[in-house]
């Protein structure tokens, strides 16, 4: 099966646990086989390959994303990264063009589009599965998946199947409906759009040259700013005349507020913290490295990560946005593609930040114009790059690095600094990348900004 | 007014923001004059040179506090030390012993014995220099300080007063009754005893003279440990005859759970974070750098600190005790004469602190045996000292201390400095002390074990 993740979304109702540059989908408090903790995405995934062992798996995503992506499924998937956000039909031809162009996958070929975040059972995936044979065989123009509703919801947009069977023609489309229609909808038949299609590749790649007078994947990626945002229910499902839904009668969650992320966890504690025999329905989430202790709290939840921390009633806890929004903030924790970092100290003219390298990762090779660094190595062995000339460390060894000096370090086990960061003017933006410049050595084998 | 501040107490029952070494009255949570924070300790100092602008003021404590004290008073009082915790009676002797051979207070003079941390107004600090000069003018032998009470308390002990008088001869204690005696005596006239003592100097040291067979302080220091725990109580006020009570109306409280704490608190929130709009009766102090944002709250006390964080309705925080016990824990953050330090980071094989010196002070001149030792200047300037050898340090000045190093830092302005420790086995007990071994400059003029 070819499938087409679509990951997206904003980090601020899983509030502190999500930011501006870790979405929901990549939080690790879920627990999967052996009582491993995961996140959306790698339980995702995991579920992919159970279903098909072979699946073809593409996330199609924003730049900001990617470190998490490689950070949490290393190279084991292909990244299709948009330019800019131009909601999913754009996006859905992107990752198309970026299946023929790159993948070579055939015009013939099933494709199956699902969101990387659904919390479901492993059948949902064989569902996908057979939705994408259905696609593949021709059997319609587009497939469509449809949940069994449990309640007459109003959040989500409902399919009107023509009849009751397992495969059903679509009649018609209804969007986010008030709780009397949707009782209406439901009593006619009517299931939940969980938001996943399937169609040839050919197919869609036709959409995309009658609508963005697509080419090839270059050049849709050059002129991607230019495009207008327009979603692919309204620019290609409600237009279809030919598209068939298959039920999907197995558990489907959208965990997307605290409400229901909770729901999902299997102990009511992750990470250290007590909550004591007066607690009732409450839910803690401790990334901190330090105690917490609930006492008499109901149908709470409360999450702590080292950009804040959240106590919230549940039902409380879905108006959160507007009160992350105000809050001025600075990312303290991130995963990346060669890490993590994590800021331990803000002082007025000073940052004191911890860096955890993965073995076999490095940074890029930069220097800042105001200010000074210094690294204080806490465990780990390693190589640095300091004016072109390489040396290596190990605990305790400390490296300076003046404004202006081109710095860099490459991990050959897992390597934990310590970096001050020194001046008047501390910014991201203070940062200049130059290629690497040491000669006789393997090059940095992935780099990427902080 | 010679006055005696009992200061003792452990840190449980305020965690997180008390600890093993930072009792309920240094915690600094109070508002004061011009909204400036303060601590029980700085309000009732501040409150007692309002009463009295001449009183000498004692602090009868225990080893551990004497740097919080220095750091929140500095010289501005007496401390007397107990080199153990022996109980009121001997403490208060060993104070009374301090006050005569190393203040030169005269036996005949009045001396007032207070706990640190009662909060009232400021009315009562004017009774207690009434009940100094009561106990000057031999009024009685033991003069108390009887607090009106407001409801049936079991807490407290009781005074039973021979007439309703607004100084009456005392008949009888009664320690903490059950709620239906304790209406019974308080519709008898009763009053709480809120362990305010007051007696000629040369009175006390007779009671000394009698049981421990005093003869001066440092006698007195040196056996301290042979003695038993006994109560001032026990041991004097219930075998006097002669013992007169002032009667106080003013406002008194005793604030030793969160529940009472966050009464005395002027605003809902300090430190950083949002009670939303859908909390009620809900407090949050917040001294960490990152955001809290509570929701949905009711009747809820939030408190974090660096040693950990308590979500607690406000009823069950007064059961915290046992539950701190057993959270497993390091001391995170703590005040020292010198300065501050706080624990940023744990890692297996290192921890990463950062101090604050005030400008004038330093650490003891030392070295460790088992872990070398990084430091980086992040702010301010100073002078180190390696093996005998001093410079000049400022920002980005790295100073590496391989286990054996002999070292120390003196703070010329306030300095601040990110401190690696590097070491398989980090222990606060790993450290040999020093006479300082520079010579031609000032001695560092405070120095103290972390």
């Amino acid at each position: 099966m070819n499938i087409i993740l679509l990951s997206g979304g904003s980090g601020q109702r899983l509030w502190p646990l999500s930011n501006d540059i870790r979405s929901k989908q990549f939080i690790r408090i879920l627990t999967g086989e052996e009582g491993r903790v995961e996140s959306m995405l790698t339980r995702v995934y995991r579920q992919i390959l159970a279903a098909d062992r072979d699946a073809n798996v593409t996330i199609a995503t924003s730049k900001k994303q990617v470190s998490s992506i490689r950070n949490q499924l290393g190279d084991k998937v292909n990244v299709c990264v948009e330019p800019c956000r131009r909601d999913t039909f754009p996006a859905i031809c992107l990752a198309a063009a970026y299946l023929r162009d790159l993948q070579g996958v055939g015009e013939e070929e099933g494709v199956v589009v699902c969101p990387v975040d659904p919390y479901v059972e492993d059948s949902y995936f064989e569902a996908l599965k057979e939705l994408g044979g259905m696609a593949e065989r021709g059997e319609a123009n587009l497939s469509l998946l449809g949940i069994e509703p449990t309640y007459a919801s109003e959040k989500y947009g409902y399919i009107l199947p023509v009849s009751g069977e397992r495969v059903s023609r679509v009649d018609t489309f209804r969007e986010k409906p008030d709780a009397a229609a949707a009782e209406k909808y439901i009593a006619g038949g009517a299931l939940w759009n969980g938001g996943v299609f399937a169609f040839r590749l050919g197919y869609l790649l036709g959409k995309a040259r009658e609508l963005l007078s697509f080419q090839n994947y270059g050049e849709l990626r050059a002129r991607y700013e230019s495009f207008r945002k327009i979603s692919f229910d309204y620019a290609v499902a409600e237009r279809e005349k030919d598209i068939r839904v298959l039920r999907y009668r197995g558990q489907w969650k959208d965990l997307g507020t605290w409400n229901t992320f909770t729901e999902a966890m299997a102990e009511p504690v992750l990470g250290r913290g007590i909550l004591n025999e007066t607690c009732s329905n409450t839910h803690l989430v401790n990334e901190l490295n330090i105690p917490i202790l609930c006492m008499g709290c109901k149908d709470m939840v409360v999450a702590a990560s080292s950009d804040g921390i959240l106590v919230s009633d549940k039902v409380q806890s879905s108006y959160i946005k507007p009160f992350v929004e105000q809050m001025e903030q600075q990312v303290m924790y991130a995963e990346k593609s060669w890490g993590s970092f994590t800021v331990l100290d803000v002082q007025e003219d000073s940052l004191t930040i911890k860096i955890v390298l993965l073995p076999g990762h490095g940074l890029y090779y930069h220097s800042h114009e105001h200010r000074d660094e210094v690294w204080t190595v806490t465990s780990g062995r390693g190589r640095v790059v300091l004016d072109g000339v390489e040396r290596a460390v190990g605990p305790g060894d400390v490296v300076s690095m003046p404004a202006g000096c081109k710095h860099t370090v490459f991990a050959d086990t897992e390597l934990k600094i310590l970096e001050a960061q020194l001046g008047e003017n501390i910014t991201v933006e203070d940062k200049q990348k130059y290629p690497l410049e040491v000669a006789g050595r393997a090059a940095l084998s992935e780099q990427e900004p902080r």
